[in-house]
């Protein structure tokens, strides 16, 4: 017994098999299991997410938060919802600022002409005109921030940085994104003309990323903030090594417009014997005006809405409500997340699990949770399901389910995310080229077949997955 | 003896081996093939090749035909040349028309408004402001040739087609670059207001390709000339099957602006004991204004100089004379090739070999030849000395030798050519993103090993690869 039970405190200190231990378990009803595995099956035959996406991107196309695009994409999805039999359709609307980015220019004209491949930041201010100026270097932004204040007079700061760091989880996107998070308010404190900074991607294509800056408390750059592919921040960087003195002028029309309409789409799949109990999932509508949001997050909402469609087809409903929802304004600041919380106060307490796929369109390979720790059993039962489907349980005390739960999780709603593959999401991410050509349907279907089962599961199984304690440490 | 004859017959038909076979043969001196594979060893370890070609973009940029870019970069090889001791360098300037792309825009207004990537076409006209119209959408090249005279008046046409097929060897762009090259003659005829082609490129990436069109004797197009990514061309296509009615607006500030200068730079080990006998290597120093001309053709430059630099540094000068060109003006009509050719009448006879290298630089794989028949034994022995290299014997009636070859090949002179791996350059091949970090250096050094070793031995050696008979079928 010694010995097993230092392999069982081995196994729980490197995070193998999550929480669940030999002496609890949790076996799945053989109907019910079947069921989930037909589901998989149907799954990874179906072309249903594929088409969605399909229709999304080239009928509706790029759909800025807030603009006429977006209304459009609900429409859609409404539309959607009741040609694949939905029980409930509804558009719950939002008032939200709008910026856009109006038409931006920057080019390098010294030490010799050249154009530069950059696009404004969300929240970026405009300029009156060229700016025109030297450029003063940064190695990082960590350099930018101990820039004394009135130090940049008249001058366009450059942050450079590395090219991000890839991996399956995305991990090295909170480190880079710091530099267009925060970098306008140290480049604005310097007195700065203009901020350009190296853009937020893993690719070495001459994309720039766009995202949304953070706000300070609530203001935004009056400065132009422009952020440049990593070839075109390699190649100023090569010239500053070499001792040039570098010259940009650009432009940028980007700026606030005032209230508008927005608004998440919300689509039922009604319980059967517990319809007020709600097992959330979901994807955000509106995409980057860039590419045509395919990855970010068409194939979000495809997987979402295909797996409950699929659900929707067994011979009966499943005990719970499938709720999927559609949510607007994620890229902006999601707003459609904290709108749908705030109109649902009443049944946050009913949301029994909630959980996004906002990732891309790659393979799941990892299921992990932060649920009630006596439901572990049985979402660890729900993984040895998928697992066929090349999916490996994960850890059980991740908080998040994903950045548009984010609201509900902080309200106490339990969450479960299906991980997927993110090698090459943010060489797309936010870029022109995010466009459907890079979705492999086989790999969507994979997602669906995922979906599929532990939605199914989550809402047929009588699991008690919520906990009177909060969640602790949910994060974007 | 007949079993035996029976297996040549076989190699021969299926071309493998050249057209050595175990009658002739020839042995390269050991002296001689030693100090090529030290050749090889060193060039694996330099840097040179990958510092000059990092030079060229960073310190040049751009370099379009004509332009002042391409001026500097003629200063910048004729200083690379002094610089590393070549024993001549000599600019040799020619006139040219220069047409630059100007301004270009191009959105869909309809069924909805959204930017499409797209690019002028080297060639193409200008639009008096914005041209808006409907699409008239043919599914390939072939149905615009037949479209009536006059059907498409008022009309901006579309010309669709296929991802362009990618290969080792580039096969797919011959059949892909018709509607770039021929497309605007047909929609000219039809009356169209301009022409909209998908780009000649092998991605799925959302650049447009430029280059150059085909004039009609002389003649360039009247009306804007844009080619738009294949992630567009596929959106569009989508379109058009759902029925839907697109519509565009776009402008062209592309024009002709009259003669300027270019020219070629000439770099030359002279031969010890036959300086009057040259062989020929080289690439080209202009490039198309998108990118930073890395792989097309910094590299071809950069890898040949280095090669002719590493030889230049043996304890003796080879017998024959070593030339190195950066051609000028080859993006436009080959013309500083054409230009050479002309400058050079006198001594072409003299040149006793010939190659470039512009197709990339991922490893060579493959050497191919068009030589005197007597001189194919001799390099196939090349071919065996850099087979460690990964670089197989190919056939031995190839014509070419690269494009700046072309007007020396169809004047008699023998070409040897070294194949890269061509699977992605179709990838990058006139587009904003041929940058420096498209290139690895271990790979370039492959190539300038090759080089090294192939000329060294071809200046070296008594071999006379010359004949009387006039290659047939060189071309592109």
């Amino acid at each position: 017994m010694k010995q097993l039970v230092c392999v069982s405190a081995l196994t729980l200190a490197l995070g193998w098999g999550g929480a669940a231990t030999a002496v609890q378990s949790y076996e799945i009803p053989e109907e019910t299991a079947q069921t989930a595995r037909e589901l998989m099956e149907t799954a990874l035959d179906s072309d249903l997410a594929y088409e969605i996406v399909e229709s999304l991107t080239t009928e509706i196309g790029p759909r800025l938060a807030g603009s006429e695009a977006e209304a459009r994409a609900r429409a859609w999805g409404a539309k959607l919802g009741e040609e694949l039999g939905f029980d409930v359709v509804e558009i719950e609307e939002f008032t939200m600022p709008f910026w856009d980015r109006g038409r931006m220019e920057i080019t390098m004209t010294a030490p010799y002409d050249q154009a530069l491949y950059g696009t404004a930041l969300g929240g970026s201010g405009r300029s009156d005109g060229d700016i025109a100026s030297q450029i003063v270097y940064f190695r990082d932004i960590h350099a930018l921030t101990l820039v004394e204040d009135g130090a940049l007079e008249g001058k366009i700061a450059f942050v450079d940085g590395e090219i991000m760091v890839a991996s399956q989880v995305g991990a090295g996107y909170g480190a880079a994104n710091q530099r267009r998070r925060i970098g306008w308010q140290h480049a604005e404190r310097g007195g700065a003309s203009a901020l350009v900074v190296r853009s937020v991607g893993s690719d070495s294509r001459r994309f720039p990323h766009t995202g949304m800056m953070s706000s300070r408390d609530g203001d935004w750059a009056d400065i132009p903030v422009i952020a440049i592919s990593n070839p075109d921040a390699d190649h100023l960087r090569r010239l500053h090594n070499l001792g040039e003195s570098i010259e940009l002028t650009l432009s940028s029309g980007a700026g606030w417009h005032g209230d508008v309409t927005s608004g998440n789409v919300v689509l039922d799949i009604v319980g059967r014997e517990s319809p007020e109990e709600i097992v959330l999932i979901g994807g955000h509508l509106d995409s980057w005006d860039l590419g045509t949001g395919a990855l970010d997050d068409g194939a979000g909402v495809a997987i979402t809405v295909a797996a409950a469609q699929l659900i929707s087809e067994l011979p009966q409903r499943p005990r719970r409500t499938i709720r999927v929802v559609m949510f607007g304004a994620e890229e902006v600041g999601l707003l459609g997340a904290r709108a749908y919380a705030g109109e649902h106060q009443d049944e946050i307490a009913n949301h029994v699990l909630a959980t996004e796929s906002d990732f891309g369109a790659r393979t799941v390979w990892q299921l992990v949770s932060n649920v009630n720790d006596d439901a572990n059993p049985a979402v660890d039962a729900i993984g040895r399901l998928i697992a066929p489907l090349g999916i490996v349980r994960g850890g059980s005390d991740v908080p998040g389910g994903g950045p548009d739960i984010i609201p509900l999780a902080y309200s106490g709603v339990p969450t479960v995310r299906l991980n997927q593959n993110g090698l090459d999401y943010f060489d797309f991410h936010h870029t022109p080229d995010d466009t459907l050509d890079k979705i492999d349907p086989a790999e969507l279907s994979q997602n669906v077949a995922a979906y599929a089962a532990l939605v199914y599961l989550a809402a047929e199984l009588d699991v008690e997955f919520r906990t009177t304690q909060s969640p602790e440490g949910a994060s974007e």
